[in-house]
């Protein structure tokens, strides 16, 4: 008799997540599995924002349903293969799968998942950060949509979370000005010390302000991971034919607010702003993952993580996403 | 002695303009022109609503700077060289140009000012209208960036105006099912019987629930002349890897609004909203005019035109637009 213990929902969080919104529960796993089943034992729970959109009611969409108080919260978690009854998977095959904050999962493999190469030689927990969604999401986002060239400027929000540290150094690798956005004078030194940019603004101080001294040619890529506010002030600063890459926007996460009053400056400024996942361009992971490993190797790019130890943690870790807490990839070791 | 009459800025617009905005003011023409100038007699005098945006105090950009009381209001013109000291015009060309709104106007060609050619046997005002500024929006906005293709559901607001009505033809065209959004149930019946429009939305009705039925499979273009609220109604109907052409935003000229609160819609799916201008493809103009002179001439599009006589009726004609009036493009000829 196996015990397992899982991160349940227990209240929707009122805007940002606090730690009371979750609590922990005990269940037992199945001793066998079904036809088509496999059991993943988890050693690292990925703590991604995005999942905040998923814990209203109501908040259902073609990627999740709406989460459901009590039950385990959704999110992407790294494990390894314990017992299979699916043909295609081995015990002791590394997954990377949008399954519950869990010690244990059951699935039958009809969920987002996928088998991550680490015999290559990573520290698994890559396959979360940069090798994964997160850095996955940096590459795509950067060099499909931001198209940055030599000389041009490249602003990123939540400059120092795990997407952003990773666009920003794409960035700058491509030739281009990396500027972020970041709380803090702290965290801000530490993005231009450790992360190669240029410059970074405090989003405390006067960012208008920042950014005309910064960007004084105006934005030609914003990769946005915040929205909200900061969206419309970037707006007023892009340069003619910018590209906005809107990869998230944390500060609008169960707090829906008014967008930009300015999105004419899209039509003036003959500049695009156009969404995108990670997830539904798997395809192209294994090419992108060899690039970025490529980097990783070079000592071109550097994957900063913020790691917490202990199901009990991953509540916690997931709020202090909304608090700026992390520097890098947030992730919580079983 | 040339006497010339002009329609000035006689107050700011609060929101909508009002005909009480603009005033007639006479004045003199010089009786010999610098070298390098050329004047022009106006026939026909363009109205297009996105000229409102430099109404206002501080309005100035890198178009135009922002239009000054009592001094004639900034437009596009069509008229013929009357007398020319610059070697590249000639008296008698046709010219399409940005200046006020006169019966005369004297340019030393240092202005956004393009040469017509009339001698292709289409009528003058055309190049005002589905072979100028307007036609070519709605040519370049929906093939480089709508890219509408066989099957797909294009939605076009302001589908009757100058560029709409262009618009969601070469829609139709180009295989696509185009939907429109007009104001009133007989400007929405002219839509559909005129200008093949497979269904007509009135916003002055219930747009969500109209949305959902004549686009069930959701939006996969959304041609945009209004901005403002209904961008917000539409994102929520976006199919997955929409593509939104910021023309223009009637809605907000001179009325600031918050943006769409539900922008995320682009990231949740796929989807890319892009701004563009048609005047700074010049150099695209012969091959595009070409195409639309060709469809026109194979009966495939219609040109619809809302024309007003007079020089007294260049400022009541661009209140019209506001108030949606008009159905076509909207001239006054003088």
């Amino acid at each position: 008799m196996t015990e397992n213990t899982s991160v349940v929902l227990a209240r929707r969080p009122q805007g940002k997540p606090q730690p009371e919104d979750f609590q922990l529960s005990q269940s037992v796993l199945p001793t066998s599995l079904k036809p088509g089943q496999l059991l993943l034992k988890n050693h690292f729970i990925s703590l991604d924002a995005g999942f905040r959109n998923w814990m209203d009611e109501g908040s259902g969409d073609a990627v999740l349903p709406a989460m459901a108080i009590d039950a385990p919260v959704m999110g992407l978690v790294l494990g390894q293969v314990e017992q299979t009854e699916h043909k295609q998977y081995t015990v002791g095959d590394w997954i990377m799968a949008r399954l519950a904050w869990q010690q244990y999962s059951i699935t039958d493999a009809s969920d987002f998942l996928i088998k991550v190469p680490v015999d290559d030689g990573y520290p698994p927990n890559y396959f979360l950060g940069v090798l994964g969604d997160t850095g996955l999401s940096a590459y795509f986002g950067m060099l499909d949509i931001g198209k940055p060239s030599d000389g041009e400027t490249v602003l990123v929000s939540a400059a120092g979370g795990a997407v952003g540290s990773i666009a920003g150094q794409i960035a700058t690798l491509k030739g281009a000005r990396a500027v972020g956005i970041a709380g803090g004078a702290a965290k801000c030194a530490r993005l231009v010390a450790e992360l190669g940019y240029a410059a970074c603004i405090d989003h405390h101080g006067d960012v208008a302000a920042q950014l005309a001294e910064h960007c004084p040619e105006g934005v030609d890529v914003y990769f946005d991971n915040v929205g909200g506010p900061l969206l419309e002030t970037v707006l007023d600063h892009i340069a003619l034919g910018a590209r906005i890459a809107l990869c998230g926007a944390v500060a609008t996460y169960g707090d829906p607010q008014p967008g930009p009053s300015n999105l004419f400056q899209l039509t003036t400024r003959e500049a695009r702003m156009e969404g995108f996942f990670a997830h539904t361009q798997v395809e192209r992971y294994p090419a992108a993952r060899a690039e970025l490993a490529g980097w990783l190797e070079q000592g071109k790019i550097v994957a900063p993580e913020y790691r917490l130890h202990g199901i009990e943690q991953v509540g916690p870790a997931f709020c202090d996403l909304f608090a700026g807490r992390n520097f890098g990839k947030t992730v919580v070791e079983l």
